[in-house]
Protein backbone atom coordinates (compact mmCIF):
# COMPACT_ATOMS: atom_id res chain seq x y z
CA UNK A 1 0.00 0.00 0.00
CA UNK A 2 1.50 3.53 -1.04
CA UNK A 3 -1.16 5.43 -0.75
CA UNK A 4 1.15 7.77 1.16
CA UNK A 5 3.45 8.47 -1.77
CA UNK A 6 0.03 9.73 -3.60
CA UNK A 7 -1.33 11.93 -1.44
CA UNK A 8 0.38 14.81 -1.58
CA UNK A 9 0.30 16.47 1.96
CA UNK A 10 1.23 13.07 3.88
CA UNK A 11 3.86 14.60 5.33
CA UNK A 12 1.95 17.50 7.27
CA UNK A 13 -0.15 14.86 9.00
CA UNK A 14 0.01 13.77 12.35
CA UNK A 15 0.40 10.22 13.38
CA UNK A 16 -3.12 10.02 14.51
CA UNK A 17 -4.63 11.42 11.06
CA UNK A 18 -2.26 8.95 8.84
CA UNK A 19 -4.10 6.11 10.60
CA UNK A 20 -7.19 7.17 10.73
CA UNK A 21 -6.84 7.61 6.58
CA UNK A 22 -4.97 4.41 6.53
CA UNK A 23 -7.51 2.36 8.34
CA UNK A 24 -10.50 3.16 6.33
CA UNK A 25 -9.01 4.17 2.86
CA UNK A 26 -10.21 1.70 -0.03
CA UNK A 27 -8.37 0.21 -3.06
CA UNK A 28 -10.31 0.06 -5.96
CA UNK A 29 -9.49 -0.97 -9.73
CA UNK A 30 -12.09 -0.53 -12.27
CA UNK A 31 -12.29 -1.18 -15.75
CA UNK A 32 -13.05 1.49 -18.99
CA UNK A 33 -16.50 2.86 -18.51
CA UNK A 34 -17.38 2.09 -14.66
CA UNK A 35 -19.49 4.61 -13.41
CA UNK A 36 -18.10 5.87 -10.10
CA UNK A 37 -20.27 8.26 -9.13
CA UNK A 38 -23.71 10.35 -10.05
CA UNK A 39 -26.24 12.05 -8.61
CA UNK A 40 -28.10 9.18 -7.35
CA UNK A 41 -25.49 8.89 -4.45
CA UNK A 42 -25.08 12.33 -2.53
CA UNK A 43 -21.49 11.34 -1.00
CA UNK A 44 -19.49 8.77 -2.75
CA UNK A 45 -15.97 9.78 -1.23
CA UNK A 46 -12.88 11.60 -2.32
CA UNK A 47 -11.14 9.64 -5.44
CA UNK A 48 -7.54 9.62 -5.97
CA UNK A 49 -6.20 8.38 -8.83
CA UNK A 50 -3.46 6.13 -8.72
CA UNK A 51 -3.22 5.11 -12.09
CA UNK A 52 -5.70 5.78 -15.16
CA UNK A 53 -8.15 8.57 -16.12
CA UNK A 54 -11.61 9.50 -15.11
CA UNK A 55 -14.32 12.00 -16.98
CA UNK A 56 -16.08 14.32 -14.44
CA UNK A 57 -19.46 15.69 -16.25
CA UNK A 58 -22.69 16.92 -15.75
CA UNK A 59 -26.18 16.07 -17.81
CA UNK A 60 -29.12 17.94 -18.74
CA UNK A 61 -32.71 16.53 -17.73
CA UNK A 62 -32.53 15.24 -21.63
CA UNK A 63 -29.81 13.26 -20.82
CA UNK A 64 -26.86 15.88 -22.64
CA UNK A 65 -23.46 15.32 -21.63
CA UNK A 66 -21.04 17.75 -21.14
CA UNK A 67 -17.25 17.12 -19.39
CA UNK A 68 -16.39 19.81 -16.52
CA UNK A 69 -13.19 17.92 -16.11
CA UNK A 70 -11.00 15.41 -16.73
CA UNK A 71 -8.46 13.54 -13.71
CA UNK A 72 -5.11 11.95 -14.35
CA UNK A 73 -2.53 10.26 -12.21
CA UNK A 74 -2.35 11.57 -8.53
CA UNK A 75 -5.63 14.03 -9.38
CA UNK A 76 -8.12 13.88 -6.68
CA UNK A 77 -11.79 14.14 -7.45
CA UNK A 78 -13.61 16.02 -4.65
CA UNK A 79 -17.01 16.60 -5.94
CA UNK A 80 -17.87 12.94 -5.45
CA UNK A 81 -17.69 13.84 -1.82
CA UNK A 82 -20.15 16.84 -2.15
CA UNK A 83 -21.04 16.39 1.61
CA UNK A 84 -17.66 17.37 2.97
CA UNK A 85 -18.84 21.10 2.26
CA UNK A 86 -22.48 22.92 3.00
CA UNK A 87 -22.35 25.46 -0.44
CA UNK A 88 -21.41 22.53 -3.02
CA UNK A 89 -24.60 22.89 -4.19
CA UNK A 90 -24.29 20.71 -7.74
CA UNK A 91 -24.36 17.25 -9.21
CA UNK A 92 -21.41 15.60 -11.72
CA UNK A 93 -21.08 12.22 -12.98
CA UNK A 94 -18.13 10.52 -12.91
CA UNK A 95 -16.52 7.81 -15.16
CA UNK A 96 -13.80 5.68 -15.91
CA UNK A 97 -12.20 6.48 -19.10
CA UNK A 98 -9.21 3.82 -18.73
CA UNK A 99 -9.10 1.28 -16.50
CA UNK A 100 -8.58 2.88 -13.78
CA UNK A 101 -6.86 2.11 -9.94
CA UNK A 102 -7.37 4.45 -7.72
CA UNK A 103 -7.90 4.91 -3.87
CA UNK A 104 -11.68 5.93 -2.49
CA UNK A 105 -11.24 8.12 0.65
CA UNK A 106 -14.63 8.10 3.07
CA UNK A 107 -15.99 11.70 3.59
CA UNK A 108 -16.42 11.67 7.05
CA UNK A 109 -12.85 10.80 8.03
CA UNK A 110 -11.76 13.22 5.29
CA UNK A 111 -14.10 16.17 6.40
CA UNK A 112 -12.96 14.85 10.39
CA UNK A 113 -9.66 15.72 8.95
CA UNK A 114 -10.14 18.79 6.87
CA UNK A 115 -11.74 20.87 10.13
CA UNK A 116 -8.61 20.32 12.16
CA UNK A 117 -5.96 20.40 10.37
CA UNK A 118 -5.24 23.72 8.36
CA UNK A 119 -2.41 21.86 5.46
CA UNK A 120 -5.60 19.24 4.75
CA UNK A 121 -7.97 22.74 4.53
CA UNK A 122 -5.70 24.61 2.22
CA UNK A 123 -4.92 21.64 0.15
CA UNK A 124 -8.53 21.46 0.11
CA UNK A 125 -8.98 24.77 -1.00
CA UNK A 126 -5.92 24.19 -4.22
CA UNK A 127 -7.63 21.20 -5.18
CA UNK A 128 -10.90 23.40 -5.87
CA UNK A 129 -9.37 26.44 -7.23
CA UNK A 130 -7.50 24.35 -9.51
CA UNK A 131 -11.07 22.59 -11.11
CA UNK A 132 -12.78 26.50 -10.83
CA UNK A 133 -10.00 27.36 -12.92
CA UNK A 134 -10.92 24.27 -15.36
CA UNK A 135 -14.44 25.36 -15.34
CA UNK A 136 -13.87 29.13 -15.78
CA UNK A 137 -12.13 28.24 -19.04
CA UNK A 138 -15.26 25.72 -19.87
CA UNK A 139 -17.21 29.14 -19.49
CA UNK A 140 -15.19 30.88 -21.89
CA UNK A 141 -14.79 28.54 -24.18
CA UNK A 142 -18.36 27.84 -24.39
CA UNK A 143 -19.38 31.48 -24.36
CA UNK A 144 -16.93 33.24 -26.54
CA UNK A 145 -15.58 30.50 -28.84
CA UNK A 146 -17.43 28.83 -31.62
CA UNK A 147 -17.74 24.88 -31.84
CA UNK A 148 -15.56 24.85 -35.14
CA UNK A 149 -12.49 26.17 -32.78
CA UNK A 150 -13.56 24.01 -29.91
CA UNK A 151 -13.65 20.76 -31.19
CA UNK A 152 -10.24 21.34 -33.13
CA UNK A 153 -8.89 22.02 -29.48
CA UNK A 154 -10.45 19.20 -28.49
CA UNK A 155 -8.90 16.80 -30.96
CA UNK A 156 -5.57 18.42 -30.55
CA UNK A 157 -5.71 17.87 -26.49
CA UNK A 158 -7.22 14.10 -26.82
CA UNK A 159 -3.89 13.43 -29.38
CA UNK A 160 -1.67 15.14 -26.85
CA UNK A 161 -3.65 12.98 -23.82
CA UNK A 162 -3.27 9.79 -25.88
CA UNK A 163 0.51 10.20 -27.60
CA UNK A 164 -1.17 9.50 -30.81
CA UNK A 165 -2.73 10.91 -33.88
CA UNK A 166 -5.21 8.36 -34.09
CA UNK A 167 -8.28 8.81 -31.60
CA UNK A 168 -10.58 5.97 -31.16
CA UNK A 169 -13.66 8.21 -30.85
CA UNK A 170 -17.43 7.71 -32.03
CA UNK A 171 -18.92 10.94 -33.06
CA UNK A 172 -21.30 10.55 -29.84
CA UNK A 173 -18.29 10.35 -27.83
CA UNK A 174 -17.33 13.73 -29.39
CA UNK A 175 -20.16 15.37 -28.71
CA UNK A 176 -20.55 14.52 -25.08
CA UNK A 177 -17.19 16.06 -23.98
CA UNK A 178 -18.30 19.00 -25.77
CA UNK A 179 -22.48 19.41 -25.08
CA UNK A 180 -23.34 19.04 -28.75
CA UNK A 181 -25.38 17.28 -31.13
CA UNK A 182 -23.56 13.61 -32.68
CA UNK A 183 -25.29 15.35 -36.38
CA UNK A 184 -23.32 18.97 -35.17
CA UNK A 185 -20.22 17.11 -34.73
CA UNK A 186 -20.40 14.35 -37.85
CA UNK A 187 -20.99 17.51 -40.11
CA UNK A 188 -18.63 19.42 -38.25
CA UNK A 189 -16.07 16.30 -39.33
CA UNK A 190 -16.66 15.88 -42.42
CA UNK A 191 -16.12 20.06 -42.78
CA UNK A 192 -12.22 19.39 -41.37
CA UNK A 193 -11.52 16.29 -43.72
CA UNK A 194 -12.71 18.58 -46.34
CA UNK A 195 -10.01 21.04 -45.43
CA UNK A 196 -7.70 18.16 -44.99
CA UNK A 197 -7.40 18.55 -41.46
CA UNK A 198 -8.40 14.88 -40.38
CA UNK A 199 -9.63 11.63 -41.80
CA UNK A 200 -12.64 9.79 -40.23
CA UNK A 201 -13.38 6.63 -40.33
CA UNK A 202 -15.78 4.35 -37.99
CA UNK A 203 -15.29 5.11 -34.75
CA UNK A 204 -11.90 6.57 -35.07
CA UNK A 205 -10.94 10.28 -36.65
CA UNK A 206 -7.01 10.29 -37.66
CA UNK A 207 -5.57 13.58 -37.30
CA UNK A 208 -3.60 14.64 -40.49
CA UNK A 209 -2.53 18.43 -40.04
CA UNK A 210 -1.48 18.63 -36.52
CA UNK A 211 -0.34 22.45 -36.66
CA UNK A 212 -3.71 23.49 -38.61
CA UNK A 213 -5.99 21.79 -36.21
CA UNK A 214 -4.03 23.90 -33.10
CA UNK A 215 -4.32 27.38 -35.18
CA UNK A 216 -7.64 26.76 -36.17
CA UNK A 217 -8.07 26.10 -31.90
CA UNK A 218 -6.35 29.30 -30.76
CA UNK B 1 -15.39 49.61 13.04
CA UNK B 2 -17.69 46.88 13.47
CA UNK B 3 -15.65 44.42 10.77
CA UNK B 4 -15.92 41.78 13.99
CA UNK B 5 -19.56 41.25 13.07
CA UNK B 6 -19.32 41.20 9.24
CA UNK B 7 -16.25 38.77 9.21
CA UNK B 8 -18.38 35.20 10.24
CA UNK B 9 -15.63 33.34 11.75
CA UNK B 10 -13.78 36.30 13.94
CA UNK B 11 -14.97 33.82 17.25
CA UNK B 12 -12.45 31.81 16.00
CA UNK B 13 -9.92 33.58 15.27
CA UNK B 14 -6.91 34.21 17.74
CA UNK B 15 -6.57 37.41 19.47
CA UNK B 16 -3.12 38.19 17.69
CA UNK B 17 -5.19 36.83 14.69
CA UNK B 18 -7.46 39.37 14.82
CA UNK B 19 -5.13 42.14 15.62
CA UNK B 20 -3.37 41.28 12.49
CA UNK B 21 -6.65 41.77 10.43
CA UNK B 22 -7.80 44.99 11.95
CA UNK B 23 -4.34 46.54 12.15
CA UNK B 24 -5.05 46.11 8.26
CA UNK B 25 -7.52 45.86 6.93
CA UNK B 26 -9.63 49.38 5.21
CA UNK B 27 -12.86 50.42 5.05
CA UNK B 28 -13.90 51.55 1.25
CA UNK B 29 -16.95 53.30 0.28
CA UNK B 30 -17.66 53.21 -3.44
CA UNK B 31 -20.44 54.71 -5.84
CA UNK B 32 -22.43 52.80 -8.40
CA UNK B 33 -20.16 51.97 -11.65
CA UNK B 34 -16.99 51.92 -9.36
CA UNK B 35 -14.30 49.47 -11.03
CA UNK B 36 -12.95 47.63 -7.89
CA UNK B 37 -10.68 44.94 -9.49
CA UNK B 38 -9.78 43.91 -12.90
CA UNK B 39 -7.34 41.66 -14.41
CA UNK B 40 -4.63 44.68 -14.80
CA UNK B 41 -4.36 44.17 -10.83
CA UNK B 42 -3.49 40.67 -10.26
CA UNK B 43 -4.10 40.93 -6.46
CA UNK B 44 -6.74 43.67 -4.81
CA UNK B 45 -7.10 41.87 -1.72
CA UNK B 46 -10.54 40.37 -0.88
CA UNK B 47 -13.84 42.44 -0.95
CA UNK B 48 -16.41 41.61 2.20
CA UNK B 49 -19.59 43.70 1.55
CA UNK B 50 -21.04 45.74 4.45
CA UNK B 51 -23.71 47.12 2.46
CA UNK B 52 -24.21 46.97 -1.40
CA UNK B 53 -23.96 45.40 -4.51
CA UNK B 54 -21.15 44.05 -6.42
CA UNK B 55 -21.16 42.13 -10.39
CA UNK B 56 -18.53 39.90 -10.73
CA UNK B 57 -17.62 39.40 -14.68
CA UNK B 58 -15.15 37.84 -17.48
CA UNK B 59 -14.65 39.82 -20.51
CA UNK B 60 -13.63 38.40 -23.69
CA UNK B 61 -10.93 39.50 -26.12
CA UNK B 62 -13.64 41.42 -27.95
CA UNK B 63 -15.54 43.07 -24.69
CA UNK B 64 -18.10 41.20 -24.12
CA UNK B 65 -19.15 40.57 -20.28
CA UNK B 66 -20.71 37.86 -18.53
CA UNK B 67 -21.76 37.90 -15.14
CA UNK B 68 -20.37 35.19 -13.01
CA UNK B 69 -22.01 36.00 -9.93
CA UNK B 70 -22.91 39.18 -7.57
CA UNK B 71 -22.34 39.98 -4.32
CA UNK B 72 -24.93 41.20 -1.80
CA UNK B 73 -24.17 42.32 2.25
CA UNK B 74 -22.12 40.09 4.10
CA UNK B 75 -20.78 38.28 0.75
CA UNK B 76 -17.10 38.20 0.65
CA UNK B 77 -14.93 38.25 -2.89
CA UNK B 78 -11.88 35.80 -2.99
CA UNK B 79 -11.09 35.78 -6.60
CA UNK B 80 -9.69 39.39 -6.60
CA UNK B 81 -7.57 38.54 -4.32
CA UNK B 82 -6.29 35.38 -6.86
CA UNK B 83 -2.64 35.38 -5.42
CA UNK B 84 -3.84 33.77 -2.40
CA UNK B 85 -3.87 30.33 -3.97
CA UNK B 86 -1.54 29.41 -6.93
CA UNK B 87 -4.27 27.27 -8.70
CA UNK B 88 -7.09 30.16 -9.21
CA UNK B 89 -6.11 30.44 -12.79
CA UNK B 90 -8.23 33.04 -14.18
CA UNK B 91 -9.40 37.12 -14.17
CA UNK B 92 -12.21 38.55 -13.19
CA UNK B 93 -13.64 42.10 -12.80
CA UNK B 94 -15.61 43.65 -10.14
CA UNK B 95 -17.63 46.48 -10.24
CA UNK B 96 -20.19 48.40 -7.75
CA UNK B 97 -23.26 47.90 -9.45
CA UNK B 98 -24.60 50.02 -6.33
CA UNK B 99 -22.90 52.49 -3.88
CA UNK B 100 -21.49 49.83 -1.82
CA UNK B 101 -19.48 50.14 1.62
CA UNK B 102 -17.13 47.51 1.90
CA UNK B 103 -13.69 46.31 3.71
CA UNK B 104 -10.56 45.61 1.65
CA UNK B 105 -8.43 42.34 3.67
CA UNK B 106 -4.41 43.04 1.87
CA UNK B 107 -3.87 39.26 0.53
CA UNK B 108 -0.92 38.90 2.48
CA UNK B 109 -2.83 39.26 5.91
CA UNK B 110 -5.59 37.18 5.02
CA UNK B 111 -3.38 34.16 3.22
CA UNK B 112 -0.62 34.12 6.26
CA UNK B 113 -4.03 33.35 8.81
CA UNK B 114 -5.58 30.89 6.23
CA UNK B 115 -2.08 29.17 6.10
CA UNK B 116 -2.58 28.67 10.05
CA UNK B 117 -6.16 28.20 11.06
CA UNK B 118 -8.07 25.51 10.13
CA UNK B 119 -11.15 27.68 10.74
CA UNK B 120 -10.30 30.13 8.38
CA UNK B 121 -8.92 27.59 5.53
CA UNK B 122 -12.15 26.13 6.01
CA UNK B 123 -14.49 29.53 5.38
CA UNK B 124 -12.24 30.15 2.46
CA UNK B 125 -13.20 26.43 1.26
CA UNK B 126 -17.31 26.98 1.76
CA UNK B 127 -16.88 30.99 0.56
CA UNK B 128 -15.40 29.11 -2.78
CA UNK B 129 -17.55 26.31 -2.81
CA UNK B 130 -20.87 28.52 -3.10
CA UNK B 131 -19.31 30.36 -6.23
CA UNK B 132 -17.93 27.77 -8.03
CA UNK B 133 -21.94 26.11 -7.39
CA UNK B 134 -22.91 29.53 -8.92
CA UNK B 135 -20.78 28.79 -11.95
CA UNK B 136 -21.78 25.27 -12.34
CA UNK B 137 -25.46 26.82 -12.42
CA UNK B 138 -24.19 29.09 -15.15
CA UNK B 139 -22.97 26.75 -17.30
CA UNK B 140 -25.89 24.34 -17.21
CA UNK B 141 -28.24 27.47 -18.15
CA UNK B 142 -26.02 27.76 -20.68
CA UNK B 143 -25.53 24.89 -22.20
CA UNK B 144 -29.18 23.55 -21.51
CA UNK B 145 -31.61 26.70 -21.46
CA UNK B 146 -32.59 29.28 -24.52
CA UNK B 147 -32.09 32.74 -24.46
CA UNK B 148 -35.92 33.55 -23.94
CA UNK B 149 -35.67 31.61 -20.35
CA UNK B 150 -32.71 33.11 -19.43
CA UNK B 151 -33.45 36.17 -20.32
CA UNK B 152 -37.21 35.61 -18.00
CA UNK B 153 -35.07 34.10 -15.31
CA UNK B 154 -32.79 37.15 -15.17
CA UNK B 155 -36.01 39.77 -15.18
CA UNK B 156 -38.09 37.96 -12.22
CA UNK B 157 -34.35 37.41 -10.56
CA UNK B 158 -33.65 41.13 -10.77
CA UNK B 159 -37.09 42.50 -9.94
CA UNK B 160 -36.76 40.28 -6.65
CA UNK B 161 -33.35 41.92 -5.96
CA UNK B 162 -34.64 45.28 -6.51
CA UNK B 163 -38.03 44.69 -5.00
CA UNK B 164 -39.91 46.50 -7.99
CA UNK B 165 -41.51 45.66 -11.18
CA UNK B 166 -40.08 48.54 -12.80
CA UNK B 167 -36.21 47.20 -13.75
CA UNK B 168 -33.81 50.39 -14.62
CA UNK B 169 -31.40 48.41 -17.24
CA UNK B 170 -30.30 49.21 -20.69
CA UNK B 171 -30.82 46.72 -23.52
CA UNK B 172 -26.78 46.54 -23.32
CA UNK B 173 -26.75 46.22 -19.66
CA UNK B 174 -28.95 42.99 -19.97
CA UNK B 175 -27.11 41.33 -22.48
CA UNK B 176 -23.87 42.08 -20.28
CA UNK B 177 -25.14 39.79 -17.79
CA UNK B 178 -26.42 36.94 -20.10
CA UNK B 179 -23.39 36.99 -22.25
CA UNK B 180 -25.43 37.95 -25.35
CA UNK B 181 -26.06 41.08 -27.48
CA UNK B 182 -27.57 44.01 -27.10
CA UNK B 183 -29.56 43.75 -30.92
CA UNK B 184 -30.75 39.99 -29.57
CA UNK B 185 -31.90 41.51 -25.96
CA UNK B 186 -34.08 43.88 -28.23
CA UNK B 187 -35.83 41.41 -30.46
CA UNK B 188 -36.22 38.96 -27.47
CA UNK B 189 -37.60 41.99 -25.38
CA UNK B 190 -40.23 43.07 -28.55
CA UNK B 191 -41.26 39.67 -28.67
CA UNK B 192 -42.16 39.46 -24.52
CA UNK B 193 -43.37 42.45 -25.05
CA UNK B 194 -46.21 41.47 -27.70
CA UNK B 195 -46.52 38.59 -25.60
CA UNK B 196 -47.95 40.88 -22.35
CA UNK B 197 -44.79 40.00 -20.54
CA UNK B 198 -43.22 43.43 -20.22
CA UNK B 199 -43.75 46.56 -21.56
CA UNK B 200 -40.41 48.21 -22.46
CA UNK B 201 -39.64 51.86 -22.15
CA UNK B 202 -36.41 53.87 -22.91
CA UNK B 203 -33.90 52.39 -20.13
CA UNK B 204 -36.62 50.37 -18.29
CA UNK B 205 -38.69 47.23 -18.07
CA UNK B 206 -41.75 47.13 -16.48
CA UNK B 207 -42.92 43.40 -15.59
CA UNK B 208 -46.37 42.90 -16.56
CA UNK B 209 -46.95 39.22 -15.90
CA UNK B 210 -44.62 37.90 -12.83
CA UNK B 211 -46.15 34.12 -13.39
CA UNK B 212 -45.68 34.02 -17.11
CA UNK B 213 -42.31 35.23 -16.82
CA UNK B 214 -41.57 32.82 -14.16
CA UNK B 215 -43.08 29.93 -15.94
CA UNK B 216 -41.06 30.37 -18.96
CA UNK B 217 -38.08 30.89 -16.71
CA UNK B 218 -38.28 27.56 -15.19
Amino acid sequence: MDFSQYFPIWSKLTDDQRQRITQRVMRREVKKGALLHDSSNECTGLLLVRMGQLRAYILSDEGREITIYRLFDRDMCLFSASCIMRSIQFDITVEAEKDTELWLIPPDVYQAIMNESAAVANYTNEVMASRFSEVMWLVEQIMWKSLDKRLASFLAEESAIEGSMTLKLTHETIAKHLGSHREVVTRMLRYFQNEGLVKVSRGSVEILDMDALERLGE
